[in-house]
């Protein structure tokens, strides 16, 4: 039996992808030989590899605005470097909002000087900090859209008067939102796109350029862009994977329809954490993320019972991360809302047991 | 039917673990859920990337001798990069001996000082510079085992006094060598031992932490160690195809007996470039590659028979690469020593017409 997969990431990817993923690990579109192992230089990957990158800007509704789509290596954690390098002159502001934003901040660090122009760690990053100001003569802004640890996310992005860098790593493509109000996106695949192993990065390309520092060539935006992604050996099953992912995404309708899919999805599960006696949600309701929904179970003596139900009902992947505890339900693009339903079903079924 | 893969990477992958590949990409291990979509930090792929790892340093007669294995992200390229910013503190020394390297030293020169301590650039690279001092008070020296573009291959290794780094992208797991002589060996897995998106690194332990640099997170080897090669979220798919076709290596024999393959291959390929009058060899006898053959067809006008001959036979990937033209058969470890017999076929059957 398929699991009801609520997994933080790696994650949840349509059946259709996997099917038709593991049929190219075979044969690629009858042509004898494994996608794997043909030359990322061939017309059939180089093919794939633009019409990935085209569904990207399609779907974000970018075409035609000055943005470039890469497919690169290194996951999201490489980007917090390669923002900096790339764009890192003299000082970035960074909004602290979870472990992530820290990790950004951070690596940045390494080259030069960072400003936290807000956070929210003092409350363990329950709730995301709002009414700061974000300095004029800074390089960027860097911002985590949705903290996938905590369970938070924004709901709308500060008004910024410089380049706008922001980790959708984890709710990229599941509303829509002005994207072309950010001078860098980017997010590991593993959430809402395809297979861990690519990272997205969307970037407006006259944000790049202006820094002194020589960028070693692998961390360069402007050569990725000027190879077409194709700068080394790219990631090739897992660009397929997302393609395949972002086509599934456009049959659907795009965002537009995701996202109501995604609205319901959120709004029973946390109608069901607010509803039950037995479960409180962590993170400050404005702030709730409509990917992740984290809370906890009030009393731990029904910790085993609930555990052994959610693994009967073929529940898996609830597990909070460590730094918070409790249980976390990881609600991307591909999860259906049956399994939503199948959750809310035993949180509500151990209620009436308890 | 399945094409003869001549590729030059990504290629050729033994056909058992394209099947358990594809299958776990449906449903890893009974488990009802696809490899793709689970945590790396569940016990089902921490075990896999475990197992990858303790293959590799088994595989090459490394256990117990202070070494540790890595599956990273960001191709060869990004190695080219991280050997650098871990190593080099005044100055490291590099053998020049094709584009590769060339790349492996701009990358290093974006940090600091680099010595060429030989180069065979006046010549196409078409053969392997011998008789050359290695400085000893450098960092390191850094050289390329197998030029994959021009066909030639290191058959011995200087005796380095100082740590030396190679790049074995396109041979590694192909022949028995002392890798106990090595610092550092690094390789792209879309050769011979996986599919694009995931890089070996093989680290002698005691040769980190020696320079002044502040050395980022994510390019940090020592970091990589630390968290047993999930410092962020590791290239699931690539990693767990790696493991297989290292697995399947064991299960032939190991890295003896695949040479003893390969060596068979070599030989049969080159003694028809010699033979045949038709065809010209790249590169200098002593100094050919047993992964990459490369060689010229002497009379243009055969040049559509002979194409059309190899589509027929179904022989795919023996085009040469485009800074030296002519052809290039690659023969790594997967390739079966048949797909060879068919190709040197091709070639005599192409003398007796002419
Ligand atoms: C918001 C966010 N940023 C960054 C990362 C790190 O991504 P990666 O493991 O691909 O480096 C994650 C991983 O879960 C994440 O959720
Ligand atoms: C010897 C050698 N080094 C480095 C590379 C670059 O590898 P990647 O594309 O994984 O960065 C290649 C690729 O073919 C290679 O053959
Ligand atoms: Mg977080
Ligand atoms: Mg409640
Ligand atoms: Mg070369
Ligand atoms: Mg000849």
């Amino acid at each position: 039996m398929k699991k009801h997969n609520f997994s933080a990431g790696p994650s949840i990817l349509p059946q259709e992808v996997l099917l038709k993923a593991s049929e190219a690990v075979i044969d690629y579109n009858n042509t004898g030989l494994s996608l794997i192992e043909i030359s990322h230089r061939s017309k059939d990957f180089v093919d794939i590899m633009e019409k990935a990158r085209a569904l990207v800007l399609e779907l974000l509704g970018l075409e035609g605005k000055g943005y470039k789509a890469l497919f690169l290596q290194g996951g999201a954690s490489t980007q917090f470097l390669m923002v900096a390098m790339n764009l890192l002159e003299k000082r970035a502001g960074y909004l602290n909002t979870g472990a992530w934003s820290e990790k950004a901040i951070k690596e940045a660090q390494m080259l030069d000087d960072i400003y936290q122009v807000a956070s929210s760690k003092d409350a363990n990053f329950n709730y995301i900090p709002k009414g700061y100001t974000i300095p004029e003569d800074y390089d960027y802004f860097h911002c985590t859209s949705n903290n996938t640890i905590v369970g938070t996310q924004l709901k709308s992005f500060p008004n910024s008067p410089i380049p706008m860098v922001c980790d959708m790593s984890s709710d990229i493509f599941s509303r829509q939102l002005d994207f072309s109000q950010f001078g860098i996106i980017y997010a590991g695949a593993q959430k809402n796109m395809g297979p861990a192993g690519t990272t997205l990065v969307v970037v407006k390309e006259d944000i790049l350029g202006k820094v002194s520092r020589k960028i070693p060539s692998i961390m360069d935006y402007k050569k990725h862009i000027g190879s077409g992604s194709m700068l080394n050996t790219p990631p090739v099953f897992a660009v397929y994977t997302s393609m395949l992912t972002l086509e599934w995404l456009k049959g659907l309708g795009g965002i537009a329809a995701v996202e109501e899919e995604n609205e319901k999805k959120a709004r029973l599960m946390y109608s069901e954490i607010d509803l039950n006696p037995l479960f409180k949600g962590f993170a400050a309701k404005e702030d709730r993320s409509y990917m992740n929904a984290t809370f906890t179970l009030e009393n731990e003596n029904l910790k085993e019972t609930f555990e052994s139900m959610l693994k009967e009902a073929g529940i898996s992947g609830v597990n909070g991360h460590r730094s918070v505890g409790g249980y976390r339900a990881s609600m991307y693009n591909a999860l259906p809302i049956d399994s939503v339903k199948a959750l809310v079903e035993v949180m509500s079924e151990l209620e009436s047991k308890a």
